[in-house]
């Protein structure tokens, strides 16, 4: 949570008057993103386009090759009259920029609030609102999901079985399972698309119980729609901590995807070997973060056991029916 | 620059909902200040009240019994005209509240950016502007100023004499010669009256050429008028290293001001001394933080040399003709 990139009011001005969006009035450097700096800007608006954007400098962990995929899926699915901010397009109708060598994007500002205890009624609308994503097909460009099984291993390994063990006993034994089990039942032939793949409510804007917008698109790829379900299903319906799980926001998560777009028998029957590998992907990303952030860092590292435990409960057989036919 | 306190979405809006302003809609934590927290918020609003505010969690070093006097001090000015944020009052009139042990306000957001490159016209607004708040009389509660010389020769006492040679091998000579010059000329019997004196570029909110707003009021206190001049003058008109004066900006700074509120003569003989002051002031508060600050710490301290230059420009007697009469 910072903003790594100092930048003048003067320069600034100058960022802004690149686009056409009015004279720039506040620029406030807010302290969201892990790894990009972000201000929220105020212009004097233009006819009767917006005049708040929030404008992001990619630090370091974005793929500059990557942001025509994450920035034409907005306009993709703004077009679409899906939740997500537009980007502006400056006046050459660039998606993007660059300012002392990193890349610098304009986003619409949606007002809205990230909640930390969602009630039934926002899983409701989260669950429409992916699958709002999900239904808006068409868009051109691909992206491979690179963090797939593959890089689940990849990052599990690096941990080393000591760091594992540090981190929890057993949490090597179960990981080296659990990656043979979903090696061998991960599914195939699901209907795949574009996939938010990090939809937490943290990167969700609500107003009341609407979604105003689906923010941070920066792991989306192209993958099974299923599994998109599956990650947001781990995201919003546990305590942070893993252990307790919700029956009621998972019933209305899936209630509102299912309104929208409903799941294929196959899909159905294979999620809860999904939510297997979205507990999976978050334990891996968590424990390699864990081992691997210096102890001076500004961030504090997420505990991988709050997925640890979303895992054992989705591989209990007691809650086999969790998915099934409502 | 950092948000130190956390607080989830349903917890603000019940923060939000002591105040008469409209329901929560968006809380946005901003990188500013340097010892508390900041959230940019937006109401749905009320009536033709603002949507907009800042809200303000003091972290450690403003010290409570000192609220009522900066936040009312807001309210003063407002009422009167002067470009400051009012202070939102809680629905049973309380200008602060608490929360998990800490002081929070709500204070009126006004549009506008922190320059960086001050051009004469926006000096000439700021100097307008100090003058108004200091036409502003009748505020009836008062407060020392805990920046004063002898606050400086302490401050600096704590540095000690190796701890200056550290920073440059002659600042404890220059300190040492300073303080008894300035114990022995400092000015008695000038107006006095409130005082922002911290008034640098940082703590003036700007649209184009005028002054949107002037913020910062955490070290505002009861001193010499004249004083708040020398600061404000120290602090606008020359390069952030102290090395390069540009005379344009001084004259359009005290241009602005005399248009406002003339200098008595006897303010404009001390401006010299006084300016020498504000050097030392921020000297000796660098100095204090460049020695004290841990390595690993979050801000960089600032470099204390860059107000040994500005007090070496002051004392040069070729310099003498500084204040004098336009």
């Amino acid at each position: 949570m910072a903003v790594y990139t100092d930048i003048g009011a003067e320069a600034m001005a100058r960022i802004i008057a690149a686009f056409d969006v009015g004279a720039l009035v506040s620029a406030k450097g807010i302290a969201e993103g892990v790894s990009n700096s972000n201000w929220l800007i105020e212009t004097e608006g233009k006819d009767s386009g917006p005049s708040r954007f929030i404008l992001t400098m990619y630090e370091s962990r974005v793929d500059v090759d990557d942001l025509p995929f994450f920035l034409g899926l907005l306009d993709h699915l703004a077009a679409r009259g899906c939740p997500v901010p537009r980007t502006i397009h400056d006046r050459e109708n660039r998606a993007f920029r660059t300012y002392g060598g990193k890349a610098l994007a304009l986003i619409e500002f949606l007002p809205g609030v990230s909640v930390s205890e969602p009630t039934p009624g926002q899983a409701r609308a989260v669950g429409a609102a992916l699958a709002s994503i999900h239904l808006a097909a068409g868009f051109p460009a691909s992206r491979a999901n690179g963090m797939d099984l593959a890089a689940w291993r990849r990052l599990l390994g690096d941990c080393g079985e000591d760091g594992l063990a540090a981190i929890h006993p057993e949490l090597g034994r179960i990981v080296t399972a659990e990656l043979a089990l979903l090696s061998a039942r991960w599914p195939a032939g699901l209907p795949r698309g574009v996939i938010h793949a990090d939809l937490f409510p943290d990167n969700v804007l609500m107003r009341g119980e609407d979604v105003a917008g689906l923010i941070d698109f920066y792991f989306a790829c192209n993958d099974l729609l299923a599994y998109d379900v599956a990650v947001t299903h781990a995201a919003w319906c546990f305590s942070g901590d893993g252990a307790r799980f919700d029956p009621a926001l998972s019933r209305a998560l899936l209630g509102g995807y299912e309104n929208v777009r409903p799941l294929a028998d196959a899909e159905r029957r294979e999620l809860p070997v999904l939510a297997r590998g979205a507990a999976m992907r978050f334990i891996a990303t968590r424990a390699y973060d864990w081992l691997h952030t210096p102890s001076d860092a500004l961030v504090t590292p997420k505990d991988p056991m709050a997925f640890a435990r979303r895992l054992a409960f989705y591989a209990d057989p007691a809650n086999a029916g969790l998915f099934e036919l409502r």
